[in-house]
């Protein structure tokens, strides 16, 4: 979209729509690098700090938008970050790029909507919680017209860390995402239910956070195991199997049974390893376990 | 037990009852450190390999268990050694070292059963698989009598890597296990569900691989910043919230449901978190999930 004309791409006028923790925090990243940045909330009192750091406050999401060449909404979900999206009046000059949280089809559904009034899409999904807004341990995954992202990267750096974009399809960033939470998910519920399971059984935490760390270490290798076994289609276990994550399960079940806490998230795992064992896949490694977990009619 | 005599602290003779992939790679170990080594397995057939690499193949537990100054049992389950412990006749003269996995309540169960009959029993939880067996990625917890792993340790350390002394009570190495099995169960449940959404939403899992390996670069320091806050009791939201979790956990149940995965890990964490915020923990960290779980009559 060469036809937009930046009044000058290295120093865009930034409006923060949303000021939630993380509105606040992308608001706050924009100001520290200097950005002119307007901000408007729908409940009012949350921009205090920020007016204090030098932001304009727009009383309606239209005024805010008028006065920027990028907007950011940062709402709650898709449907709010619509409503946000039907106050502008018209369409901003510049990029609207929507880094609420949901899932792809949410994306897909209000980028054609947003299209359809003329409004510049880009959507966005943020990996990483707002403490690292502004610093290099941010990562944020982009999706749509690319050159709408190449247009709000100036805008989008300050944001720190990782810009990174995906592809056009608006969808993409908000797959990830979902992946990733679902990864992030059941990561923090096994800890939390580790650490229950080792604290019932008298054990320091700070002695189990010492091994529980190496299982964290486990992860990253597994993962690229796990992608290189989907891809190619073969499920060799040379490490372990299905099977004998069964019979380790089983084991773990019994442990945290015996002591009173919840097995539900593991029983619910252990449906997942003796589905894929019923079917004949006990002697593969656990990879095959994503895959049977795809619907047969899947594309 | 200054009272037990062995022949040659630094060269023991290893009996390795149970050849499973785990008691052959521990046979294997203890030949290639130069151990006159000992193997018995339930069904012939096993030793083929070992044999040729210089084990002698003893046709009774009890033959293999006179003959060797280290007795390491590793088969299925606590019954199964149990079973082993019951063929030995008379009590070995050394150490008899049971590696097989099952919860503290069967080790220290087997343990006094064991004193009862005069046994020297140790016991030993394996964490890393039979192919990390003789290098240094190997690490086996031992819990028993301190005098019996400090007589065992020349065998023991042939196993390869760490072999760590947790404690005087047998039933702690099994604690141990359980709890990290636990999260390795989840982690592996986490990565097989994760990479099923990201395949039914079309990303390629080499792509998808490189964002999740950053979620496993997380755990170490989540493990460690549970152990901190359960350890003080306070559980202070610095990074992200319980209620956080809730409304991200939310989308990604809404978002595989709408692909045909299966939800239940997802739900059966979101319970926890759902019970944590009707508690009135919304506000706290994750650790707060693990305190929760345990039950409130927990000693
Ligand atoms: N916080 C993090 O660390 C983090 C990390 C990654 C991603 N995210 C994502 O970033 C987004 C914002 O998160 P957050 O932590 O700032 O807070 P949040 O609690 O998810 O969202 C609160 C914001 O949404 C606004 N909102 C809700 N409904 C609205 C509506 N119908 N119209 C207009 N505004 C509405 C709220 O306005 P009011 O003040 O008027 O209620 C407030 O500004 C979410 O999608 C979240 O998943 C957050
Ligand atoms: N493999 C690993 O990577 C790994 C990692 C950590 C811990 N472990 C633990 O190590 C132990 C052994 O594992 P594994 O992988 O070698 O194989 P496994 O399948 O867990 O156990 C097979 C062994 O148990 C024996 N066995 C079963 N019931 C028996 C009984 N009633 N009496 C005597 N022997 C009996 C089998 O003998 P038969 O041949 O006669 O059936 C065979 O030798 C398990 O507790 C496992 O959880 C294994």
């Amino acid at each position: 979209m060469t036809h937009r004309n930046h009044e000058d791409n290295t120093s865009p006028t930034v409006a923060v729509l949303g000021l939630g923790p993380m509105g606040r925090a992308l608001a706050a990243a924009s100001l520290a690098a200097g950005h002119p940045t307007v901000v408007w909330n729908r409940t009012p009192g949350r921009a205090t700090a920020l007016v204090a750091a030098g932001a304009v406050l727009a009383p309606t999401v239209a005024d805010a938008a008028r006065r920027a060449s990028v907007v950011i909404a940062c709402v709650i979900n898709y449907q709010a970050a619509r409503a946000v999206l039907s106050s502008l009046g018209s369409p901003p000059r510049g990029p609207f790029v929507n880094l609420s949280s949901g899932h792809a089809t949410e994306a897909r559904d209000l980028a054609t909507w947003a299209a359809q009034r003329g409004v510049d899409y880009l959507d966005g999904a943020i990996l990483t919680p707002a403490p690292t807004i502004g610093t290099p341990a941010a990562t944020i995954l982009y999706s749509g017209p690319r050159d709408l992202f190449d247009d709000s990267l100036p805008a989008l750096e300050s944001f720190g860390g990782s810009s990174v974009h995906l592809g056009a399809d608006a969808g993409t960033a908000a797959a990830y995402e979902m992946a990733l939470l679902d990864l992030f998910t059941m990561s923090v519920g096994g800890l939390a239910h580790a650490f229950a399971l080792a604290r019932a059984e008298g054990i320091p935490p700070a002695a189990f956070a010492r091994f529980a760390r190496g299982i964290g270490d486990l992860l990253p290798d597994m993962a690229d195991r796990f992608a290189e076994q989907l891809t190619s289609g073969t499920f060799a276990a040379d490490i372990s199997s299905i099977a004998s994550a069964g019979s380790a399960v089983t084991h773990v079940v019994d442990a945290a049974a015996a002591r009173g806490i919840e097995t539900g998230p593991l029983r619910a795992v252990q449906s997942i390893i003796d589905r894929a064992v019923a079917a004949g896949h006990g002697g593969d490694s656990y990879a095959r376990l994503a895959e049977s977990l795809v619907p047969a009619d899947h594309p």
